[in-house]
């Protein structure tokens, strides 16, 4: 199994300060540990190539291998654990897969960070989507009605977030979703749509788009009601089969009594029940 | 499988701000979403039936179905995400359940908000127990031995909290029990007595009413010490079987040597190994 | 099973303020819980004996029994949550194991605290190691190359907490191993190298030193940024089998293009993979 990612890092002549590259899960030697006593940085105006290794589980000796959602980031820049770095965004998300694993239609990165950031954005720059025109790319997070989507969420700073997503649930394992007929197994995994996200901390999880709910614009937000308040939140905007937006809801109706107009939509097969039941 | 709950909110005409439902874990369509660039919010005198759907797991499609901890909360008031709302008490706690799940005798709901709270009570208002003679209440929170007690912990506002409760313990699984014989499964769940809990994170969790230790007076508190030290703590009141309270243990003795009393008394079945080794 | 530890506290008859003991995840009662309402502390010159359960899992009640990486601290100086007595260092490890749980070559309890200390100790104070002869102790994590080590962590005082470990990474479950051949358990347990830690939490994870990233100084510390920078750091040192350290990887060359040296050497049977195509 080859290295899962390589990179070759070469700063830029007139860049000041060294830098480095340290990664999270994946193996590595100390001379690509990408930190200052080990030597393993970038001087200015030096190359560097960082090697990783990407190994399956071991059960013979108990190495649980490398599969997971993690993250890289500088280690240098700003002191010895690289916090300018991290803060000016040298930093991403790194996916090892184990075979088997659902493979998404799309890969959504959101990094929970400092002042209230999600991919070092806030409020409408972090989603700067044309709502009923929607250009999917990292401050526009769209896909199609049933499309598997992969959402990797880091937590990186100094302060601690809940990334909750609207309309959308998972089951708390390595992938979101737990397989398999054994009922004990599935009994014991919690479902969940909120998630407490540390600095370092990294999760992933796969969904459908809109799912059970239908098509239309899905907060994904810090529940920390501070946090949320002050512009760490976008959407997940979910387009019907055809691609095209439905509009937003009227308006709340001014009637004494607004019928609901919910059909809970579902891009998987219908349950066997009639939605008609849930109507009343 | 018919929806879980079915709420309809109906405003105070004379209350001056429009207010939302919005639900976390269950199904809903953009109209039942509660939130305000959906339009599916509560004008003053307005009222709104919101409709969730509980659905079970689908295996074929990766769907994770409904079942869980959750809660309900405007989000509206205060802000697009309710900050104020939530602060003032609109919210709630939502349990979906999947066949063959544990049924509590009793469940409380415990939520952990800002200015160190429970239930946005802290200190003496958080237990207002008669010691001797508790009624079971939001702030009385009371068992039988060997009764099973289900609570759902809910962490919101601005702060990260702990959940801790003396004398029990849980599995740190979809319901706090892990069923089956599959010594693997079982293995790989940790059982804990202290949780992290952040602002929209909800988990369950179904004790056995002082199981190993006794009735007695338990403690049920955040473990981030100033935030005990400031009232958010309360108390798990476990009466014998009778419906009594023994009284609390004496003072410890003033002598060189105090010999311990404890019995280990259960409500489950003794454990084969006799008591008396324990006892030296 | 007799209980896992028996303590007996005396205190200072000096010493001018009452102590408790209150343990985490074994069972007690009343009389052993250490706290103030319960009167289950020792007065100054005083002595108590408290009396702890270990119990196996009991899968017809529902107990899960009381194997765990759990803590004991004061639960009484400093007001009657015991927070001046933990801060003061009242406080330590307890571990629980099930039969057939891995067996550690070395432990290391990792105290996540205030003031961004590891076990109350922060920078070069928290690892005294002589880095060419390191002699194993609290402040000096050592192993040699494929020895089995337990890390203990433990959260305490005021703060949220990341506990991070360089090159190596372990299973989210109760050890930090998954045991057995079930795919769909094997796969639905997360593998992390990055863990949230709240006060009261702890938890506890078993890895092999150097697994697949060879010797050298791998870093152990908080990812939340403030707090490493504040010195909230340690290093874990991982020996050749044979007790020596290797010198540090030497300075980043200032060629332009640096060859990575790394070997990928593993202290556990090699992958059958050849190690020749890990390094392009």
């Amino acid at each position: 199994m080859p290295a899962a990612t390589l990179e070759a890092l070469r700063t830029d002549p007139n860049h000041p300060v060294a830098v480095s590259l340290h990664t999270h899960g994946v193996k590595y030697t100390q001379q690509s540990d990408g930190t200052l006593h080990s030597n393993s940085y970038v001087a200015p105006g030096q190359s560097r190539t960082y090697v990783w290794f990407a190994k399956p589980r071991n059960p013979a000796t108990g190495s649980q291998g490398t599969a997971g959602y993690w993250w890289y980031h500088d280690h240098l820049v700003g002191g010895p654990h690289g916090t300018k770095g991290i803060a000016s965004g040298l930093f991403g998300a790194l996916i090892v897969r184990r075979q088997g694993d659902p493979r998404p239609d799309r890969t959504y990165v959101t990094a929970f960070g400092d002042r209230q950031t999600i991919n070092l954005r806030r409020s409408s720059e972090a989603d700067t989507c044309d709502e009923q025109n929607p250009v999917p790319g990292p401050t526009c997070l769209v896909a199609r009605l049933g499309e598997r989507v992969e959402f990797v969420a880091i937590g990186l700073g100094d302060d601690m977030h809940t990334f909750h997503l609207h309309g959308h649930s998972w089951a708390d394992s390595r992938t979101g979703v737990v397989d398999g007929t054994n009922r004990a197994l599935v009994d014991s995994v919690p479902v969940i749509d909120n998630k407490t996200l540390g600095p370092g901390d990294t999760f992933g999880v796969t969904v459908l788009a809109g799912d059970s709910v239908g098509p239309g614009h899905w907060m994904l937000h810090c529940h920390m009601q501070f946090h949320s308040d002050l512009g760490m939140s976008t959407m997940f905007h979910v387009l019907n089969p055809d691609g095209t937006m439905p509009p937003h809801p009227a308006a709340a109706p001014t009637g004494a009594k607004a019928a609901s107009t919910g059909t809970g939509a579902n891009a998987a097969p219908a349950p066997a029940a009639g939605h008609a039941n849930h109507h009343s």
